[in-house]
This record gives structure tokens, C-alpha cells and sequence, in this order.
């Protein structure tokens, strides 16, 4: 951590702020200039976090050099990306895994028809979510445990893998009997209370980024699933909440990249809820895998126009197809297999 | 809710559309005009709410009339402020309630200095966290259960109703336990199994706005609490996040009018967050104050140099005092006392 | 337009919310529903543009419905891309253009290095600027005319036509005597006496979009230019302001096919704004082309370290030619060629 | 400036960061530790501006410690309020100024019987545009020169100085014989030949905000006129571009203190523009007043109902009356005369 001190610190005050560092066990070394006295702060930065240093008489600014995640940090797993596996597929291989399905589970049917299309298209997951968090308390917020064992009948016919939301730490040990990869919602990403219990559970977790989350702040709460001790974190771009107010969110292209630098978690893009559009879907897709993601979570449904929500944003079967098809050639302009 | 046809739509299309919406009961109003075709829906909108209308063919656009919230409606209330009393103090009233105190609870001694100190200064309720929520998993997150005695004791001492927040609705009891009024903090304003637990409390409810929520979300989150039979919740802006980089966050004022417009239920301001530094809480707080604020929650401590988290944005003991004075004259220029 | 009526709107105030809307030669039709009664106004709906409808008594909420563009809008060049010729290539063709070449002309050797290097790797422009926008008035602003004198004579080196941007209406025609293409910056989108000027000159005109500018937006800014008879409008995401703070500015990535739906002009990226860091423009680029756009804009310097302005962002020459080198294989995907 | 280096960096590129900072007559200062290296850059830090240091290999991130602008900055007027007069009244005095009127400039009659009445109410100034940026090029856009002529013969009926916008460089002058004070409007903030016009011109400057400026861009902006010798500039606070959707702007109230903090200029808000309508001027003026404003300025139209612009947000002549008698007491609150 650096400290700049105000213009005119007195002797006095720069002792103190140095007091008060190496009280804590870090070292300090002092620049002064004409216009600025500097204090550098040599050590373990953490241990000045809760320190209130604008408080402090004679400070004018502070400035942290370290990074404040250790676990996710990408010379933690000695620069290269961490493999996930799900069911017998991998989060951080060389293909891009992409999971599709409906947004909600709706029924058995639609489930299982879905379930084989996305199979036979080259999926890799299910997606579908049983628990579903609504921004009014009217809408449908779907089918529980029974919305579980439908997901569970369709893995079985399909062999696909399962990812679902988990939105209460009461529900996660029952969604963890069912699923292959526990998602944490956008609205979730800072739900402290569930990242720790998705910590201690032995399931991969698809962690989606906060509608105003820094990348930053996405890979802190990455570090509360992994300080718990589950290490097996796939993070996911959606889209954040901007000014523009074409689109239903403003995808962060440029994250995909960040991250891949700065992690070495899996990192993938929800192309269905960044444009929140059907017709936006497939170029969002293409320019995510060419960016470097490691997947794709995407939504389909068999009849989008009675899908229960986001039908505007969902696939249709042969979309999907489609989307399989065109895509194919982008992973491979990549590097990448599908 | 009014839907804009495209540019040639057939009358097929056109009757397809009538008819989805007739299907739920609504009425159509059909107005052709040269460039666009307007379908006027007339009944509950929030029938349509799931139907992914732009999924069908000829839709280019749709405009909901309707508000999504019922019961936060300011015309659900008659028009007047709802009243939320938590102790001897009642939130919508004349009086402009200030709560204070420390970010965290972080011992006995400090919470008794504080707490006798804002009654003291006029305070109307103490504020302090014993279950924190941290961006770092690192930092500490308060002493749980242990504050919550702490709270009751200086309560006891002070005769002033204690505010605090609560992060997990497996808590959700335990806290009401011991507390008169139940935070939900910014990053949970849409936790929606927390929501619902505390709307089946009977304690008032402090809800604070998501860091990114418009002020819809923020009337849906009260309608979660409302719709579970806790119809006493009073609202509070704390700044949101936006590009601009000097301050913690932005402070959006003009919340507090626009909600006194559109809801019955009271409206504070948490200077201390929306600013994040300790020479700006006065002046927000006179500004708050000025827009019809029916109270505010300011964040003190007897040393902020030593506080455990929030130092820098914390007021000292006599700092609160010196608002408190100076509030005053605000306060009445605005028709109110403190 | 459609305008919503409050809830217990008079007869009186219906009836002259229609006539002020039928004096402006639009038709009315009325759907009276339980909660809500709908004003759907049938006509030119620019006429009302100027009418503050809030200010009516029993006005709710007015929802326009029509374009504000015309000529930018897509069915205004019957659904095909318009074709944008500079030099001897062409924007909105078969071909994505790359425009490359430094932040600043800072001299005439690194221009003419700059230059050969760029057209020997295949960019199609020059790109470089001579009067230069800065945040600091105490910062380098560009070479002025001698600046385009350089970029001319590069020009007859090396075939490339050249693209540079114009700040001040008083200096268009003389920068539109030297260069192949007009730049507007970023904060001049909305620059409207620049706007007109340019839209007066046969040049054709690159249109950077604003900070904070929505698409809509953009599109009325490239209508200004249109509306006085230039139509050779290419538009150009770099990149908006918003929170995260990682870095330069946030790539509207969807902006791409967005555009590419509502309007026929080509669109274009820069991933060196966007990113602005040298490790991302690669990965921008091959995103920018998979979605769609029509060309890049990048920035290449001999020597970035040395650069007088964007040198963190700029390619090294070895670095643009890897870039071009890359990039092939996503055109092709994208069925386009370089 | 605090440079900070990579793990790992070599000795030689630890050398030649020093080498190319000390290059410049700068001093560095090397702290070393186990996780970072830390080089503090000691003396005229602008001289760093256009060095690409992240260019450099072995540098991780660069902290500027200086403010980038002088003339605008606090310390430079010895701490106090620099006093800005227009015609007889003065901006950064014990009053706060109003200046009022309507959007644009109509026709004789309305300017006359508007500025009447706010003189009359107590308004300081007159505001009125002639010149008039309009987002689409089919929106009126001002009388230009007949506007300023009628301007300047109310002013001499009702002695109230004028304060109108100037959009382009060419109209400086012109603007500048008829107005005593020239608007550089949020879309011409960033417009640095208009800026450098006018800060040769010696008619005091009102700079409102951009859009999506920071405040350091808006006291840079203010620097550019400063730095041409015309140091009586007032900034204004009129919204900015955030992801709320139910205002026209967020108004970043904590703006005022934060510059009064920041800077020795005078310190005005826009409440018209900030909330975008009617009802909410007078809370969003309370509030500046309360946060310490110098000034305000407001639209008022004798019927707003038919104003060619900005009429829903325009107060009504007796409105504006309530307005200033309501803000007395907020204003005396305040400590401030009106």
C-alpha cells in the first residue's frame, strides 16, 4: 500500500502514520518530495484492510498495490487455466463447453425434449432452473424439488450433466444431491451466507457476474467459495447494468480477457441474458469464443412464445442447432473444439 | 400494456396477437396508423408479465402502463405516509428519525460510549452490525449472536431501539430476537429467501437500495416483505454505483422525492455510504434532509482510527453531536424536527 | 405516441390531451380500461416531439413509439448495408477494413515507417491525428496542418488512404483537403455545429460514439451529418463509460449487431479505446469481427514506448502484423475476407 | 507518480524505469519488497503524462498522486472562494445566486413578461438560450442573433444580467457583445476549441457538467479556460448518465461539496435538468442550497405547455415565485442570503 500525504504534514503526523504501519508488522519508506511526501508500505497489505487511513491526520490519498484475492489469482495456480470437470466433460480444456436449456424447469415434457435436442446439437450441460429468483414476488418462481428430479430424469436420459441455480443456503445440500454444478445467480454473486455454504460442498460452481460487480469484486467472491475449500469455480459474464438502454444489459466483452490474465478459473458468457434478445444470441456467441472464453450457458426453449420467462432471449430448438453449427467454426478460428 | 406492431405486419399476425392476449382475459384495442399498427391491452397487465411477446411475429415493441407493485403503490396507502413505529419513535411522522452508531459492533465498551453518547445528541434509534457482510472473505464479519447481546444491553442502558442488519434468513429469527428493526443491507436487496423470511416477521424493516437497483427493483423488494404480511418497511437511498470515481458511491438524491411521490412508505438517506467520507456526511445530510427525507442512518464511533471497518466514513462522537446541531435548523426549514 | 392518463382523468382533460394532439394534425384513439385510459396518437409523431405532454393535466406517461431517425434507419436504404468508398476500398462490403496507425503524427519518419509497415500487413487506411483532443490542456495536441501535410505525403508513399480526426468547424475544410476520411471523436458526437459542418463537405465521415451515448444517440448524431447531404457515415463503438473500473472503458461488444439491424450504415470498432491496453486489442478484434463489424480501427506505433499520447495501448508494428495475421481466420469464419 | 512492478522484475528493467523517469528530471525512490517493488517518482509528475508506462515491461500499475489541474485546484486562490461577478450581483459571495428563464429564447413576449416576473421573484440573472443543441437535427435550435437582441433588451427593461449558451467557436464573439455570461453546455464540455474561445474572451464562463464527466474532467475542462486567462469560470452540477431509467439524470448532489472541498470556484446545481421534471425542482434546489451551492439555475416558462423545449421540466411563473420564497429559509438554513 501506498500513502500520499497531504501537503504540509508535519513531523509529527508522518511518525504516526508510520506508528500505525509497523505497528501491524509492515515496513515503511518515506519520499519526500516538494509537493508530496510519499509512504510506501512493504508487506502484508492485508493486514492494513480495515484500517481507516483517510482518517488519519495528514493523509490525502491511499493507494493498495496488491491484489486482494490470493486463491484466485492467476500465479496461484502456476499460470495455467484450472480444469473443472462436470460429469465427463471439462471447464478449461480445449473445448468450449456450452450448457443450454430452458430458463426455468417447466415441466417433464418440455425438459426431455429439450434435454435430447441439445444432446443431439453437441451440448455440453443442462441447464434449467428449478429455483428461480424473480424481481417481483407475482411471477413464477418455479418448481422446487420437483423441478430437481425432472433434471435428474433428464441427465438420465440424455447423460448430460446438470447445472441449476441455488438461491438459499437451506436448499444447497438438496440441489447438490441433484446437480452437477450449482449456479450462483447474478443477484446472488455478494450472498456471502451461500458462497460459504457452496464452499464447503464438493460440487462445481458457476459463479455469474453481479449487474455491478467489478471484475474485481466477481473474483472476491470467487475466493469465498475457494477459501472454504472448493477450488472447482467456473465464472460466467452476463452482462452488467449500464446507462444504455437499448439491450437488456450491456455484455462486458472485454472481461473474458481480463479474467483469463488475471485468474486462472474457467471463464464463460451467458449470451442469452447480456443481449436479451433471440437475434442477438448468435453473434454475442461468436464474439465471446473468439475473445477466449471457455464456454457458453445458453438459453433454449421448445416453444420460446409459452416459455413461463425469458422467452424473448430463448433459442428455439433448430436455433440452437443453428447456433451449434455456425459457432463451430469460431471455436476452431480459435483454437478450440466444441 | 401497449404493443407496437411492425412495419407490415399481416393480419394474421395482427389476430394472432389479439388473440394471445384475449386468452388472458385482457381486452385489444386495435389503432392502424401509416407507419405503425398499436395494440392497446386493456385488463391486468400483469397477466402478460411472463409472455415473451417480442417472440412473436410482428411484435417490434412493447410498453408496460402498469406499475409492477401493488401494495408499495402510494395510492394503496390513501395518500398519506405509512408510519412504522420501532420503540417509542415512529418513522413517517413529523420528526426526522436519526439512527447512529458504529458500522460493526466490535465490543461492549465501545457500543456503551457510542450509544449513550447519540441519545445524548438526540439519536433515535443505535445502529450497529454483529453479522457483517465483507467484499473480502478475509476481513472481518462481526461477532454474531455475541453483538446482539450487545446491542440488547445498551439498549437496556440507553432506552434507544436497536437496528442491525441481517444477512441470512437462517438468522432471520435469532436477530428479531434481539432487534427492534431488521436491516437488509445493499447486497441483498434482492435476496429473495431473505426478503420473504422477514416478511413473515413482525418487525419493522429497513431495506437499503441494491448498489445497481433502479427504483422499481426497490419498490419490488418491498412488495416481497409487504406481500408475506410486513407491511412495515421503510426504504433507504445509500448511493448507487456509477462511473464516477471520487466518491464510494453516488448519492442519488432526487430518490427521496421521486419515492415520496410514488410510494406511502418513509424514506431515509445513509450519508455515510453514499459518500464514504467524513467531511461529505453533513452536507448530505442537510441535503437529505432539505428533499423531504424522513430520516437518516449515520455511521459513528468514539475512535474512527481504530474502527474495524468503515473508519473513514465514520463521524467521531462530537462530529455527531455537531450535525445533530446543525441538522436542526434543516430539519425545520423543512417543516420537520429531529 | 401513445400517452397513458392517470387514474381519475376528467372528460374535460381527455378531451384536451385529443385536441392538442389533433391540432397538430395527428388522429387520437382512445381505450378507456379499468386502472388506465390509453391515448394512441396516429401520425407524424415528430410533430409532438417538442409538446411537454408531462405537463398536461392527467398526463401519466407518454411512450413514443416511431424512430427519431430516418435517415440513418435501416429501411431508408431498403434493408442492404450502405456502401462507404475511401480510397479504392470500401466500407460495408465483402471486406472487413482495418484502419491502423498512431494516436498522434508526431513526425514524418515515424508516419512513413508507420505507414509502409501497416499497408505491407494489409490495413486498408491510415489512421493518425493531427489535431489532437485532450483531457489536459497542458498535453501535446497535435502537429496541425504540418500534421497533414505528413499524412498526405504518406499517403503518395504508400497508396493508403487517410483518415484523421477534426475538432473545430473553422478547421474541416481544410483538413477535408488533405484526408480521405473525417474523424469525429468521441466527445465531439454530440458536437452539433461540427456535425453540420461536416455533413456539408463530400468527404466521408467516421463517426466515433460518445461516452455516454446511447445508440440512439449515435444514430441521430450520424443523422446530422446525413441531413445536410453526406451520406458516407461509418460508425465506430470504442468503448463507454460506465463502473468497472479495470479498465479504459467498457467495449459495447452487442452495440455491433444492434446496429447492424437498425440502420445500413457500416459499423466499425476500436479496440485499442476500448481496451486500452495493448493485451486486449487482439482479442477485441477477433470478438469485434465475429459479431459482425465491418472494420477496426487500431493504433500502431513504431515505438510505443516513446509515444506521445496512447503509447500503453498502441500495437507495436510486429504486433499489428501478428494482429492481421490472426485475424484472417475469424473474417473467414465470419464469411468475410480482410 | 508510484509505479508499481511486477514480481519478478529484473534488476536491468528495474534500471531502465528509473533511467527513463529520471530522464525527465524526475527523482525515484525504490522500495523493495518480498511481493512488490515500489518506485515513487518525485518532482513535476506532469512531466510522466504521456509516458506510456505500462508499455514498459516489468511495471504492473501507475498511481498519479498529483491533481492534474493547478489554476482550478483549491490551494491556488489561497483557500477561499474566488468571487465571479455578473453585472452587479456575484457568484462565490454570501449569496445564492438564481438565475431563471426559460429554455430557449421564443419570442419578445414571453422573454419579456418571464423576466419581469423572476426579477421581481428575486432571480440574479437571466438565462434563455439562442443557440440551442438539440439531439436530433429536426428540433428547433434557437433564434441565434434575434434571441441575443431580445435578450439584451430585457435586460435592459428589468436590469437582470444574461447568462445564455454558446455552442460554437465562431459565435463566441457575437454571443459575448450581447450576453454577460456564456453557458458551455453538458455536450460542449469537452469541446476544447470552444473552451480556449472563451477563455480569451473576458465574460465570466458557466461549465456545466458532461454527462458522464468526472469531476477532476470537469475541473480540467475548467482548466482549459483558466489556462487562456479568463479565470471566472462557475461550474454546475446538471445530472449525469447512470443506469437509473426513472429520471431524466441522476443528480450527483454530493458533486457540490465534494468541488467546494476541491476547488476556489463557485459552485452552482441545475435542478431543471437534473430531475428532468416539474415537481422535483424544488426538492433537488432545497437540497443544493442545503449542501452549500452558490447558486442555482432554473427553467421557468409563463406556460409551459407550449414551450418548443424542455417545457415538462420548465416551472411556471408562480411556481418559480413559491420556489424562491420556500428556498429562503433553506437558504438562511444554510447560512447564505438569496
Amino acid at each position: 500500500m501506498i500513502i500520499v500525504a497531504r501537503k504540509g504534514i508535519t513531523a509529527e503526523q508522518l511518525d504516526y502514520i508510520r506508528e500505525r504501519v509497523e505497528a501491524l508488522g509492515l515496513r515503511t519508506h518515506v519520499s519526500i518530495g516538494e509537493n508530496r511526501t510519499i509512504i510506501g508500505c512493504i508487506g502484508d497489505e492485508s493486514r492494513l484492510g480495515g484500517v481507516p487511513m483517510l482518517s488519519i491526520p495528514g493523509v490525502d490519498s491511499v493507494h493498495p498495490v496488491m491484489r486482494p484475492y490470493k486463491l484466485a489469482a492467476r500465479d496461484f495456480a502456476a499460470d495455467r487455466t484450472t480444469r473443472v470437470p462436470v460429469g465427463d466433460r471439462t471447464f478449461g480444456g480445449e473445448a468450449c463447453l456450452v450448457a443450454a436449456g430452458p430458463c426455468s424447469v417447466e415441466n417433464e415434457g418440455m425438459m426431455a425434449v429439450t434435454g435430447r435436442s441439445v444432446a443431439g446439437f453437441g451440448a455440453a450441460l443442462l441447464r434449467g432452473g428449478a429455483f428461480k429468483p424473480r424481481t417481483s414476488p407475482y411471477s413464477f418462481d418455479g418448481l422446487k424439488e420437483k423441478g430437481l428430479e425432472i433434471l435428474a430424469r433428464v441427465r438420465e436420459e440424455t447423460g448430460l450433466p446438470v447445472v441449476t441455480e441455488v438461491l438459499d443456503p437451506r436448499d444447497a445440500e438438496l440441489i447438490a444431491g441433484y446437480a452437477d454444478m450449482l449456479q450462483i445467480g447474478t443477484r446472488n454473486m455478494q450472498n456471502f451466507s451461500l458462497l460459504r455454504e457452496v464452499g464447503q460442498l464438493q460440487r462445481p460452481v458457476l459463479l455469474k457476474r453481479g449487474m455491478s460487480a467489478t471484475l474485481k469484486d466477481l473474483l472476491l467472491a470467487a475466493e469465498y467459495v475457494m477459501s472454504r475449500g472448493n477450488m472447482q469455480v467456473v465464472l460466467c459474464e452476463r452482462g452488467i447494468r449500464t446507462f444504455g438502454g437499448e439491450m437488456r444489459n450491456t455484455f462486458d466483452l472485454a472481461a473474458i480477457p481480463w479474467l483469463k490474465q488475471e485468474t486462472h478459473l474457467p471463464v464463460i458468457a451467458d449470451p442469452s441474458h447480456a443481449g436479451g434478445r433471440r437475434d442477438l444470441v448468435a453473434p454475442l456467441s461468436f464474439a465471446a469464443v473468439a475473445a477466449g472464453a471457455d464456454g457458453l450457458i445458453v438459453e433454449v426453449h421448445p416453444d420460446p412464445e409459452t416459455a413461463m420467462s425469458d422467452g424473448d432471449q430463448s433459442l428455439t430448438l433448430d436455433g440452437f442447432g443453428g447456433l451449434m453449427r455456425d459457432l463451430k467454426v469460431f471455436a476452431e478460428a480459435a483454437g478450440r473444439t466444441l
